[in-house]
């Protein structure tokens, strides 16, 4: 059942207050992967754990704090939602590889190495020619890899993200984003790139954004499952997974910041367009976190067991978290 | 027997390399507390953290982080030595109350109101004027009682000494000062700031800087060891340690930095004069962490029992540690 399961939401970037989180609670998720910041230098980023410790100071009934897979454990049977932190830039650690240690010691159990763009480490999957990961990306793979930090592929292109599952001792993650089979679309993955990383034991977030999806928002939730038992047949049921990416009560201006960060001085409108420059309309069957319900109950009607469901929905992030997360 | 206690050191800041850790596990010293900064603002003392990660990564079969006083125990277990964390000044929080909690979270177990001067939170000792604990203080000290920094009003002025162990809800220390009474400098300390502070469980660290001896670099160890006896008396066994201040291979660029940090146009000589800039002759029966030997037999001389003297030389710190860093 839904409620024995520990259900896990891969990625979200919510507008983070009480109500959310009562909400958050009475959905039945027992973890979620927290998007600490897109943009944010090293200094930045100390005020987003600054601001997310008072968080947890004020709704210590409803969240608390994961620093390794016990702690979602025990959030789930203490009925709190146990919040793990990613970065989905590498911007937390400047230029300098001994901050990985330093962000991991924070409790920044994820990073992505680059956002979009071309970063320090690797090239974003709205460059136009993909680089691979750099001198310095090869040794932060290195270093991420020796103390804990998860990769994660979901913005990079595709050379760059096969150089990182190839280079790194340790499986990755692509935490939200769908396969490009489905859908296409610059932020989806190929199939080849789907397959090395789960061929090492990586894993894939099925995103719920929109964009991401075939039809959009009017995608059904038959055709969101379909794609999971696709893939399933493709890649294991042990390497799929959930990332929503879920901004829920977020304005254009947080939008915009993702999009633009301070980069840019033209308007970027990322996967929207001029015309279309806003948030995409939320998928009915997801219109926030209690959608992992109807997750659910779609997979079981797709003929997925009990135990798979549980995989898919919470059990798979639990154990690579686990894994990935134990200093090396 | 020496050897049988677990030996802290309550203040040091050397230049820290393998040679350096090597003298300092021969020495029997079982735990160290390091100044990680001086001045060093928020975004600096994450570079300082991730420095010390390195020296941990490559020298680890000589020290280990201590993050709560079972760390020391273990160290001492272990033949390692364990190195804590305090800040001279409260620049590693910058304006932001939050980066207490974050700070503490790295491992900052011990942090000055202020260095000298006057800083957001309190007045320093060469303040003409002490103007108190300030309104960002009163919240700072009691943040920090709450996430279970310890306060160490070392180099700060006896209004806001006096100040921050009547705010403070937990015993505070001076982890490197001596008594005014057997030496006027205003870095040491009124018999009513003694007395007020040990009275609540605060905790003296006699410093071996000879700056703050009589006598200087001439004090005798009988007359180190005399003016401990006093303090057992006045204040109790269990309210006294050490905190050497030990600044061992440090070139006068780093007293220059240590004295002037980024404020002075002129150059300020702190304890010092112009005509006397430098380091002073270290003690001969103290030239380096091995002197903690000459400490135990100078107590032992002067009439101390084995148990007093293995609280003075370690017990006490780690006691102090222990209940001072347990979050409330």
């Amino acid at each position: 059942m839904y409620s024995d399961q520990i259900n896990i939401d891969g990625l979200q970037y919510c507008r983070w207050d009480r109500a959310y989180f009562e909400q958050l609670r009475n959905s039945g998720l027992n973890g979620v992967h927290v998007t600490l910041v897109y943009h944010e230098n090293a200094r930045e980023t100390l005020t987003r754990f600054a601001q997310w410790q008072r968080l947890f100071e004020l709704n210590s009934d409803l969240i608390m704090p994961v620093l390794d897979a016990n702690d979602l454990r025990e959030a789930k049977r203490q009925g709190r939602v146990g919040i793990f932190f990613g970065a989905q830039n590498c911007s937390p650690i400047d230029d300098e590889i001994g901050l990985i240690s330093v962000m991991r010691q924070l409790g920044l159990l994820i990073m992505q190495l680059t956002y979009n763009n071309q970063s320090l480490l690797a090239t974003g999957c709205y460059e136009q020619d993909d680089s691979g990961v750099t001198r310095f990306g090869k040794q932060a793979i290195e270093e991420m890899n020796r103390v804990g930090m998860i990769i994660d592929m979901s913005h990079s292109a595709e050379r760059s993200t096969l150089d990182a599952i190839d280079l790194s001792s340790r499986p990755i993650c692509i935490s939200h984003a769908n396969p490009s089979v489905h859908h296409q679309a610059l932020r989806n993955k190929s199939d080849a790139v789907l397959k090395a990383m789960t061929e090492r034991g990586g894993l894939l977030g099925f995103s719920l954004y929109p964009f991401h999806l075939p039809d959009g928002s009017q995608c059904t939730l038959d055709a969101f499952c379909s794609m999971i038992a696709d893939c399933a047949e493709r890649y294991g049921v042990d390497r799929l997974a959930i990332g929503s990416d879920l901004c829920q009560n977020q304005p254009q201006s947080v939008l915009d910041w993702m999009r633009n960060g301070r980069w840019s001085k033209a308007m970027d409108f990322g996967e929207g367009s001029a015309s279309n420059a806003g948030w995409p309309d939320a998928l009915p069957w997801f219109p926030d976190s209690s959608g992992f319900k109807n997750i659910y109950s779609g997979l079981i009607e797709k003929g997925f067991s009990e135990s798979e469901t549980a995989k898919i929905l919470g059990g798979n992030w639990l154990s690579f978290l686990e894994s990935g997360t134990r200093p090396a």
